[in-house]
């Protein structure tokens, strides 16, 4: 069901706004720019929004948009039965005393970001299971957001944003998974499982192309466990292709896609090989949290979810001074006030913000 | 050569005094609590500063005491000469063009990096290669603190620490390397490469130990991919030893070391098994960069290196306050205003700081 306008969620903080935009080719963002009440059990309100950012196809992304939701509903619902105190619950009465070995206490959190964590694992095992048989195409990147007892859990695999915008100041609530920023990880599973790379690619990063000529000579290169350059003698084996080839929006892993993490993309293959890029790219979500009840929020305080679409022209604190100079000029009760249209260069930018 | 008191380190910034520590068992720090001034070539200065924390024998830590500074002095070296314009630097005039492909603008810092990311290595496989013929027994941590045109650059391997101390203000130049800061590192290699357990551990973190009764039941758990906890159901497996057990000072990776980056360690096994622990460790530093000409600095501002013995009893502002209460009392003048003793609990404290 979805959230009436002035619901419960208002009551609970003034951050009751998503602005959401989407320009990329392939975005899919079905139902989901107003926020689901998923589950409103025993006086426990959950509530929902996500974005996906398809490629080489929407069926993923499509899958993902109807799917994902339940997933996380699954798993969230026991848990926050027990962060209630429920049976089984960490700490509850209930909870059988340990004996002859220490044990860990894990704050109620965690059991949240662990639910949501294994939603987005289920969710790439279930379009693996079932892409033949429904015809699921391409991979999407997920941006995903949960609100349980206070707080929002802001769930990201890919190269999405979100940010907080409180009081004019922007809260960075995600960060991009990209070939430069995974880099190390890309670099040690290829260091680690070197057939992965099926004798076309090499794992270490040069500054450019190494050419023939060069064999035997001294060149800069970076290992899976470096951030600095340092030299190295350039062997037969340096000529192959880098796993991680490009900069900024141009980097790719094995010269096929520009994004790390997400769902789908089992079938993905190098170009012209039988080089599968899925077991480099990662399904798990970066869940960061954010506590509403321990800040102050005004009326005009949004959480804006974006693709790539909107970041790469737009600066997080140009997105906060579009949304903080044109809300204030609405009527706070007018519905619609969330909805603005702007034209920023080619791009026709649609920042809608809900209740 | 040691650096004389009032020379040009003195001259190019305030901050200029190393305040050190160690009280525990194995520490070796020789000749390292005055820097060395390693290098002075072309006018180019290359200070040296380092704090190694040895332990099952002394051997490594005395061996990489003597001689790391000598491979950081072989890379830097090349590399200094590089960022004065020299032949082959990035971007001087005797490059040669790029042709055909893009090339990686690399910053200058970074190959400073990736020299102490080297030097670093090459000691850690020149105790493998030694170790046999000179007797060169244990492991040890290794923090490093290189000084090179204007910056200072803090590498950090294993569980010492790094602060500045600037007007009061502690700034942290170093994190630490534990079972717990590595726990996903960890368990991803022995996910990838499980005959590294020998059939006696599980990469699955877990609560607290498992027990027999308790397979087919569910139990909270964690694997490489996740930062939060969620619900599997206990198979045989799962009785086996955890990869990485215990909390705090406590934890151990396979029951064995508590330190997971450092210099040695090569013929470590767990306790009564042919189970080596040395794939686990990491001899790569985290190299963090300090701009001493970007800051003002006074004359009671500190860079403090120091073992976990020192870290365990005080936060980083207990330490700071004692510095700052202390040197202003002190003849600016006088060099051994750097040395003073307390007594902290048990722990006979000594805090050199040193010109």
């Amino acid at each position: 069901s979805l959230l009436p306008p002035r619901c419960s969620w208002n009551k609970l903080s003034g951050l009751h706004q998503v602005a959401r935009y989407s320009c990329c080719k392939g975005v899919v963002c079905f139902g989901c720019h107003i926020p689901f009440l998923l589950c409103d059990t025993d006086g426990i309100n959950l509530y929902y929004w996500s974005l996906f950012d398809g490629h080489a196809g929407s069926g993923a992304a499509v899958v993902a948009s109807k799917l994902l939701q339940h997933h996380i509903l699954d798993r969230t619902l026991t848990r926050a039965a027990s962060l209630r105190g429920g049976v089984g619950a960490p700490g509850s009465p209930s909870t059988p005393p340990t004996r002859f070995f220490t044990e860990k206490k894990i704050p109620h959190e965690c059991l949240i970001i662990g639910a949501i964590e294994s939603a987005f694992k289920e969710m790439d095992l279930q379009i693996e299971r079932e892409r033949t048989v429904y015809n699921i195409s391409g991979g999407c990147t997920a941006l995903v957001v949960v609100y349980l007892l206070g707080k929002l859990y802001v769930a990201n695999a890919g190269d999405s944003r979100a940010i907080i915008i409180r009081n004019g100041e922007v809260i960075p609530m995600s960060s991009e998974f990209t070939p430069e920023t995974e880099r190390q990880r890309l670099q040690y599973l290829a260091y680690m499982q070197p057939h992965l790379l099926g004798n076309e690619f090499t794992h270490l990063e040069f500054p450019r192309r190494v050419q023939r000529k060069e064999v035997g000579k001294r060149m800069l290169y970076r290992d899976f466990n470096m951030t600095g350059w340092a030299y190295k003698t350039i062997e037969e084996d340096d000529l192959k292709f880098p796993l991680i080839y490009g900069e900024g929006k141009k980097a790719r892993v094995m010269a096929t896609i520009g994004v790390t993490r997400g769902l789908g993309d089992h079938d993905l293959k190098v170009h012209d090989s039988n080089i599968y890029i899925k077991p480099f790219l990662s399904s798990s979500p970066e869940v960061r949290v954010y506590d509403l009840l321990q800040y102050e929020h005004g009326p005009d305080d949004v959480l804006i979810l974006a693709t790539d679409g909107l970041w790469d022209v737009l600066l997080n604190e140009e997105v906060a001074e579009a949304v903080t100079n044109f809300l204030p000029n609405c009527d706070p009760d007018d519905p619609h006030r969330f909805v603005l249209f702007r034209d920023i260069s080619s791009f026709s930018m649609e920042v809608r913000v809900f209740l």
